[in-house]
């Protein structure tokens, strides 16, 4: 089996398709993407990069970027993080509010909004300055200096962030945020500005195909890789992801930007890009791509 | 790395633990379990067993029964049974009913317990027997004819089921249960009644294992294999899915009885049996045992 | 004002109205009325009737008997009855199941289904023969005894009553209820098959306007009579209590047979039947009727 | 019966009993209260005045003041002020920001937070200067200049009003609040910082009892005064409205600063004050007293 091989025949039977859904348009700046834009790229842990489509446009990567605070933040708190944070699926989201009621401001899991809202209030009490070195470590992790955050959907995410709001509000309310709240949201709407291509995100998600390392250096341990992958398993997709797990069998994050990313644990990570997104708030045409590239290489983690 | 080794470094470690949590004991038949049994038995797809402890005890397998039931019916309905039951984990319990109204009657997942009783409704509408037929596939998967349903166990489910029967009685006011809701009642409290030992146990589980095969029969396709094992890693272990997950890393199922099973695709099934659950309805010993074995081995699908 | 004059100019009006919504067809028998039936009856504490319309055709009155029932208990019980059953109005109905489960079993008021089911298993604690005891009830405060069940709706009732059976055994689960399940279904099935025509419904409801009392003869104290009408003032139309407070300002009860009935206390008790319902359940001509009443007249208890 | 005795025999039993429950203190305001403060006070149409306690004692009318908002919104706006906010009781409060969701943003009456806020953002589109001008309108019908904002109680209610801001957020996202967040909630926290007497209070709800008007100025038309009235009566205790309804059979509305004021049309109106709150956040004593006073006058509106 050759991956490219693979990659390309995936891509040629997903051409043939009209992709459904709509393009995420909730603030202008995402609304204005090409919605025929679609990329694969898979990077091996031996290094080897195989790729075809628009693999080397940026786009925004959104709630993809909850995987690298957490990372950052697991490394700083190692466990006590999950007494402020569960990691628990969140079944679906029609009570989101009353959920987090219920549990008192505890977030079931990171990847939720409330959650990566906690996480970026966890980072708040120890970072310097946690714009600056979020970026950093995600330019650390995909070896490259040329990552940023786009300022423009970040003043428009705020602008439109009402909701992401009132949750902050509620769990303030329960004492489960510590910073101010209005640096805590700027922080986090950075956080999902940001714009990778999918060979960039492949290589930013490299080392958790790799049991938690870039070359010799360890970003997270063997263990930590493992749980962290657990919960992308689990909580990665919304309310998709047991269909994800279902249909793909592997961990992996989605962002509404089109993005996907999955990580076959000591094999490769892979990204798909295409904008049109699902019922559920996932790229249609890469929720296909990653049930086709496992289908045919009959290999999951299961 | 022998598997004798680590399984017995495990019992060793346990044996200075003192398990918290209760036994279960809505019903007298689980109340007068001996609280302190305590067994771990692991079968490989090489077919070599290690076992220590209460390993050829019977006990109650309860809600492990369901992958039986859920492998049946898959077989005979394909994937038009989602259809009828979802894939989605079910975020906590607090909301149960209502979320199935939210959603028409569909159960979110099989392994809930609206959605086995789906299962069973569906079983219903194609098997002669149901009762009979069903305990015959479990003794054949089982490669054991001395498997059976408990009586008493099963009558005094019924007689406290007030709860399942809520449940059966909205999803039939949403037109979601065919068949009678006493016999449907009547299949699933046999079904949940069934004893068997850690050995038996592992045995009736390692098609999973071994790419839905036993010997060279079919008993599940390779694709259909990893879905049912990705469904035990979403919502295999009720509102501790994601715990089970991010602590063992391997797909399974547990009990009310104390019974746990898991999965290792490609390597191994393994059972453990300890009858004192922790607040969430899992076993206390169980869930630490498989929390030490995939450490010690540093082995998980993540 | 004469209370004639004024039903006819009510009365009148509403001939000029097309009435929206549907007749409730859940069950046959209540679906094969004559939708455009209408009537409006009124009788004053001093005995004078005043009418027009289909006064005299027998309908279904359905949930308007939980008012007899619950008039019956707390007879009986006195205040001990609100240990099991609360006074408050329920909110909408999206979450019934939900908020039975977070109060452990106690409905909101019994006005409910769920509440209505509580009061009829504190009936079958005391009473020897229920369905006769409580036919012979409603047969003395209507001065009538020519009222009767009618067994093809209560058989009808109870082939389509899943949801009220789920909502029973919810209950029963957390000991709120004490007696047969199928036997308490029964009882309540049969109460709400009750048949009365318009005038009969306003001699049945007479004593709460007239202070518990009918001639000499008390049949609730003053000080119930009191809490029994600001109790259907706050819960008597389920999700539509408050607009109905709102626009016709006195207590009262509707039933999905399209009969309304409302008091007056000091002056008149009054009944409307037009069955096509709003989408809350309630009688379009029968809520529009009862505004006009009180505007026209100037008086409401506000 | 003469009114003054009736109030000093209520007064003089309640004092036998030792109030329980706690004065709130969720801002340090309204903590360092007299928890052992208490006072009655009731205005009759005719103008007379009777009263007995702690009736000239100046307190924090909270969230009273929410019936002076509704009215100056109610006389610019008319009924559609209903298009966005609801006349339904909200049953318990478990759930308010999932129902606020469900109900996409529109709160289900002006008296819980939401609603109020949603009254707040209304006269911010048409009064010039809305805090001048709601004190003013106070101000007018309590016939009384002494009447002010306490910016400490203002300003406290701020630094600590997360679930406030999470509601409005909430509603903004739905597009049901039109003006800045910030803005809103000053306006509500003034309002709800509001200081009056029980004397004075007593005169500012005369209005309510006397057909809308005072002397001979209409305040509000005689229809919209019997719908505020019927609004009271079933939604003006948050989740003890039945219990009220029930238990005292007046419209009225309570505070966390411990007033309650009731009305009866055509009568009086009456205002309570004590601190200590029950479980459901109604004064104590307040409740009892009431109780007490419609026991003993045998009039109620029903």
């Amino acid at each position: 089996m050759n991956y490219q091989d693979v990659i390309n025949e995936v891509y040629a039977e997903l051409l043939e398709i009209k992709p459904e859904g709509e393009v995420a348009n909730y603030i202008p700046e995402l609304a204005k993407v090409n919605p025929d834009k679609f990329g694969i790229n898979l990077l091996t842990i031996d290094g080897n990069n195989y790729g075809t489509g628009d693999i080397n446009d940026k786009f925004s990567i959104q709630s993809i970027a909850k995987v690298f605070s957490l990372t950052l933040a697991y490394n700083i708190y190692g466990s006590s993080l999950w007494k402020r944070v569960g990691v628990e699926p969140s079944g679906n989201s029609f009570n989101s509010l009353s959920q987090l009621e219920y549990e008192n401001g505890i977030p079931r899991n990171p990847f939720i909004n409330s959650g990566a809202l906690v996480v970026c209030d966890i980072l708040f009490d120890t970072l310097e300055n946690p714009k600056i070195e979020m970026l950093d470590f995600i330019r650390k992790i995909s070896k490259n200096k040329n990552i940023n955050y786009n300022e423009e959907v970040a003043k428009s995410e705020k602008e439109n962030g009402f909701r992401n709001a009132a949750h902050i509000n509620l769990m303030k309310s329960y004492g489960n945020i510590k910073n101010d709240i209005n640096e805590i949201l700027d922080f986090y709407f950075h956080l999902c500005s940001v714009e990778m291509t999918c060979k960039e995100l492949s290589q930013s998600f490299f080392f958790l195909a790799n049991r938690g390392k870039i070359n010799d250096e360890e970003i997270l341990s063997v263990s930590r890789t493992k749980r962290l992958n657990a919960l992308m398993q689990t909580c990665g997709f919304y309310d998709e992801a047991g269909e994800f797990s279902f249909l793909v069998g592997l961990p992996g994050k989605s962002g509404v930007g089109g993005g996907i990313v999955a990580v076959h644990p000591g094999k490769y990570s892979v990204v798909t890009w295409g904008p049109k997104l699902n019922k559920k708030g996932n790229s249609f045409l890469g929720m296909k791509a990653l049930e086709l590239l496992t289908t045919k290489t009959e290999l999951s983690i299961f």
